[in-house]
């Protein structure tokens, strides 16, 4: 018999805590399969999780600790670093407040910390409210910035994860006709180099990476739309003389069906919405996104803080529960290299 | 209890003799959930299913009438009406053919002739080669513009139907860029009154329409592409002046979800592959293309001759037998008016 492979630790950090974040963690740290997955940690406010689990009627302890190698990954016990104290008594449910952006921030810049330090193998970010980091006067727009920034990386590539699909894309907040126009030779060969090399890291050899196509039937190779023709196959072609297992273009209508039977280790989506409509439709509880390109792996739940339910403990803790096994996963692949 | 409700009758056109029509029109005939659906009956030539059957093993009695007052809609009997002789021997299987393809139109048009007098209630298309009948000289290019022009209709809407999924579509076949552009504020509001029409037809008083926005997260309201300012919403407010019962525009990323759970009485997508990426990726098998607009419902299954693997016994029936399901529920529900 092979010795236990050591698991992973994936922290969580708790988010807006005027949201679901705090009631999703307590839900997702009190499911065994979180520590089946990994050893999991929070990175928030004791107080704020205390008050919650009273609220939601969950039993639990809150076992303070100031750095990983102190946390004891039983289930009952919630870990939780925090950073610092707060006038948590004065956090309001529901509602956009500059201190819940300042905690929410304050426990993201922890992560990077540890995460930066190799104290945590990767991080699963609750909800924050965009408004109420704006507010607490931070720059960035959204966790995905942050992360990207205090990291100093140069990029970073998102991946769309539900069930067996892997789903990168070219662009991300661009309109659609902007999106058009970002479909080109350079972009596509560009992306594709990346999503290898990520895919690398993983341990995966020469991973097929699908393309889909752009327009309808592949755009019937010119006669509904050029981007195939002129742009779409000559970057595969470029990436396959790199020596990168690339295949497509593939019509949009089959290649995410085609994905879900296992087919591919990763597509690239060329618009948003590609992978957003194929990935939320096919399970919309089981949707995430992880965050390649940084010195350590990174995900987030693909809903937001939900401030008209927050507090009332009907938040669904799965798509938090998901996207922990999914950063689990990859963070084991990495570490085997 | 109620006296049993008349089932609707489908004719099945046999589509291409040479691809796969055949054997999925035997085998969904053989099929017992078919007849509990409606009573359905096939378009094609006998000697084909009758050479067909027996290639695919398959046990049954070949029935030649002249008109569906005629037939039995018993399993085990498959009812069909024949369009006159042909050298059917000459047919290869796998192979593109103007003897397949001239059949093959001649079958589609007696289900136009049977449609428009009444006698069948709807048709269901198998898939034809349309490479086969340009061969045979026809000058439509497909089953959709055959339809359209033989019954003199106006216009035809497709809709895209996958379990509880309803899906109309504001474009087709066109690049994206122009299904963008495409995306204005009278094309909308003329196709929600045209979708409003088909579901009142069925019996849907003041059904809820969603209207799919065009830009991730709805373009932000203007960061990113303004059509959901400009044409979408604006169009969306003349609809439900006109006393439609219209929503939207909701993210592309959600609509499909929520769609699924039978929220809306039909979704409009902008452009075809927010469709077809929806129904196909939820579930393949269960995806079916629906023609309102007509003097008669009609539907294809959404794959195609599939010469590869023509008459070698292993297509797969379903989509034929779950695309006469949806085109009896809609009979039934526009004969009920």
């Amino acid at each position: 018999m092979s010795i236990e492979q050591k698991k992973p630790i994936i922290a969580i950090t708790m988010g807006d805590p005027a949201g679901i974040g705090p009631e999703i963690t307590i839900s997702a740290m009190l499911n065994s399969d979180m520590h089946t997955y990994c050893h999991p940690l929070v990175i928030g406010s004791g107080k704020v999780l205390e008050r919650t689990a009273k609220a939601i009627n969950k039993s639990c302890t809150i076992h303070r600790i100031a750095c990983p190698d102190e946390a004891t990954y039983r289930i009952g016990i919630i870990d939780v670093i925090e950073t610092g104290s707060y006038a948590e008594d004065s956090i309001r449910m529901g509602e956009i407040q500059e201190l819940a952006g300042r905690m929410s921030y304050d426990w993201i810049l922890k992560s990077i910390e540890l995460g930066m330090s190799g104290k945590i193998d990767g991080v699963n970010s609750a909800p924050i409210s965009k408004q109420a980091i704006k507010l607490a006067g931070v720059a960035e727009a959204g966790h995905q910035e942050i992360f990207r920034v205090k990291t100093g990386s140069p990029y970073t590539l998102v991946m769309f994860s539900c069930r067996k699909l892997r789903v990168f894309m070219l662009s991300g907040h661009m309109s659609l006709i902007d999106a058009c126009h970002y479909v080109t030779k350079n972009n596509i060969a560009r992306t594709l180099v990346l999503i290898n090399r990520e895919l690398n890291k993983m341990g995966l050899d020469k991973p097929l990476i699908a393309v889909s196509a752009l327009n309808p039937h592949l755009g019937d190779l010119g006669l509904f739309g050029n981007e195939e023709v002129d742009q779409i196959i000559p970057a595969i072609q470029e990436a396959r003389e790199m020596g990168i297992n690339a295949i497509g273009p593939i019509p949009a209508d089959s290649i995410y069906h085609l994905g879900e039977d296992g087919d591919f280790a990763a597509i690239l989506s060329l618009y948003h919405d590609q992978a957003h409509i194929a990935c939320k439709t096919l399970d919309f509880e089981k949707s995430c996104a992880i965050t390649f390109g940084l010195p350590f792996i990174r995900g987030t739940v693909d809903h937001g803080v939900a401030f008209d339910i927050a507090g009332k403990g009907i938040a669904n803790p799965s798509s938090l529960i998901e996207t922990t096994r999914v950063l689990a996963e990859i963070a084991l692949k990495q570490k085997r290299i």
